[in-house]
């Protein structure tokens, strides 16, 4: 991973480093966005009026409730299509096993358990592709419309998997 | 799991049916609020003006970019929590390897890798507590907190992870 400390921008306007991947690249997980925007320079350094470090000190925790179905699945795709995301294009054996094991624990523990029979249905169907990320991209947007499908939600083109998922629309 | 037919509250305002867990209660986690606080009482079946089934078909997918580390963070610590909530008071042998080796996989497929390593790190000094869900939801929430103070946000008090995450903050 390269130290921020090489690039020119060191720090983000969040206040906190700049943090990239071991291809040099600004690590688009690892940053928030405006951070991530600054150092693939689509903003300058001055174009945010609430630029600087926040003040998390005054978040409030107390009084949220436990998530409801939607909240909690708008959450797990979001984490399940990042991990997509950055899974090497080129695995090794060991990442292949524990990507298997991870999507079968996942529909063991998940916690809506009605959601989680149908994802375990989907994978007895459909076994998780895990050869490359491409392979794995296309099989988790297709375990998505699986479940969009039957809510009647709109089917995502999965040809797009990649500008949703690991590029953005902007930029390849 | 009860059928949603041996309910009174069979239909949520979503249009979807009622879902509950094995011991008859209302599912927190299957459910949309509306239709959860539907089904507990907490509000009558005309109590919302925008009931009724939503027109799903009008959401749209295209042009949002991939998470940055703050929405990544959020959605994942909603699903880890959601999974302690939701994990056995009694879990068996299976279900306690498991969940270790799901937070371990997580740790190494998470797609930040800079908070991948916290994690990571933070486990080989806290090996995850799987005995009871008690256990497991306390764990969780020291594992959030020491990311909390690393990034100067608030500590949440852990005797209230099961407000926060099991029960919501009016009921017990």
């Amino acid at each position: 991973m390269v130290s921020s400390s090489q690039n020119p921008s060191a720090q983000g306007l969040s206040g906190r480093k700049i943090v990239y991947d071991e291809d040099g690249k600004p690590c688009r997980s690892c940053n928030t966005l405006l951070d991530f925007q600054l150092a693939t320079g689509k903003i300058g350094s001055t174009s945010s009026k609430n630029a600087g470090p926040k003040n998390d000190k005054t978040e409030v925790y107390a009084k949220v409730d436990p998530p409801d179905v939607e909240t909690l699945g708008n959450s797990s795709w979001t984490l399940l299509h990042a991990i997509t995301a950055s899974y090497p294009k080129q695995p090794n054996d060991t990442q292949k096993g524990e990507m298997k094991q991870f999507m079968t624990i996942f529909s063991h523990v998940y916690p809506c358990w009605w959601c989680a029979k149908d994802f375990e249905n989907f994978m007895r169907n459909n076994a998780p592709k895990v050869e490359s990320r491409e392979e794995l991209g296309r099989w988790m947007c297709a375990a998505h419309n699986d479940v969009n499908k039957k809510l009647g939600k709109p089917i995502f083109d999965c040809n797009l998997w990649e500008k949703r998922w690991v590029d953005g629309w902007d930029q390849k």
